[in-house]
């Protein structure tokens, strides 16, 4: 691995208080994505322990996930394949459903998103609670991806994600 | 330019009948997105157009928008800027909103998400009827950036979006 001075991405992530609600810090990463260098970095640290794997596809968790997984598959040379909300996807589908505070939401990808046995990487945003996580891998596993790895840009490890994800080899290049 | 033989892009998109209604023919880029070569030489081929002309960033729509935004804007050296459905983005924003078949929606980006007069290249996955892509350029102007451009990976002419965007240098990858 080259030894160079790796910028702070942290500064570039910008805290919102009280978004979507009151008493929550929001993580705003759109300076970060805003800077060309920043961004080029952060998609090239984010693929660096998969490189040379033979990962196949990136899935990116919509929509944040999707900026940081076309990124991220860019630099593995492999495809990207979207995981998206109910009903976004127009062929035969395979869900899984996930709680949030109130209620539930669902994430769907295509039945023949990527082929049986091939090496895939989960990209998104940020780990918080795990749920969102989840439910993509339930997807994957399903589809029949070999799922290597699990890359977040952000994570908040006092929400415990990583409990729900056990299993997977999953890294973050920012932790809170 | 470098003659290279280009891949047939078109193949690898597929048609879907009746989605999201009866009548509708859908444009399915997900397995264009899923080939790594395929999706690699189509964010190149989107940004060609304006390599070395200065683009500071790249604006992508939500949520499709976001993949091929993200490549590009990789492609041209840029950053990326998010233009999202209502209530996504947690500053202060501007925000445009446009008809949809039945009612309407609104498009919104941050007030800062660009220095002023930064060049910017507007990106999305379809030209349709022409209105999301007016709503996004009426608020990149807003926000101060010289839009510079609008590459589309599909245009459908027969819907005569470039109607809508009269002015700009709009290209697409490929035409229906």
């Amino acid at each position: 691995m080259t030894k160079t001075s790796a910028m702070d991405l942290k500064s570039f992530i910008e805290d919102v208080p009280d978004f979507p609600q009151k008493g929550v810090i929001f993580k705003d990463i759109t300076p970060l994505l805003a800077d060309a260098k920043a961004f080029d970095e952060t998609v090239r640290r984010m693929a660096e322990p998969w490189e040379g794997s033979g990962i196949l596809a990136v899935a990116g968790i919509e929509s944040r996930g999707f900026l940081l997984a076309a990124g991220v598959a860019l630099k593995l040379g492999a495809g990207v394949v979207p995981v998206r909300k109910r009903g976004k996807l127009p062929r035969a589908v395979y869900a899984e459903s996930y709680s949030l505070e109130y209620g539930t939401a669902t994430l769907e990808a295509h039945q023949d998103a990527c082929p049986n046995g091939a090496k895939v990487l989960l990209v998104d945003d940020v780990l918080a609670t795990g749920g969102t996580a989840q439910a993509a891998l339930g997807i994957l596993e399903r589809i029949g991806g070999r799922v290597v790895g699990v890359s977040f840009l952000i994570e908040l490890g006092f929400l415990k994600g990583r409990d729900r994800i056990k299993g997977y080899d999953a890294r973050a290049l920012i932790a809170y």
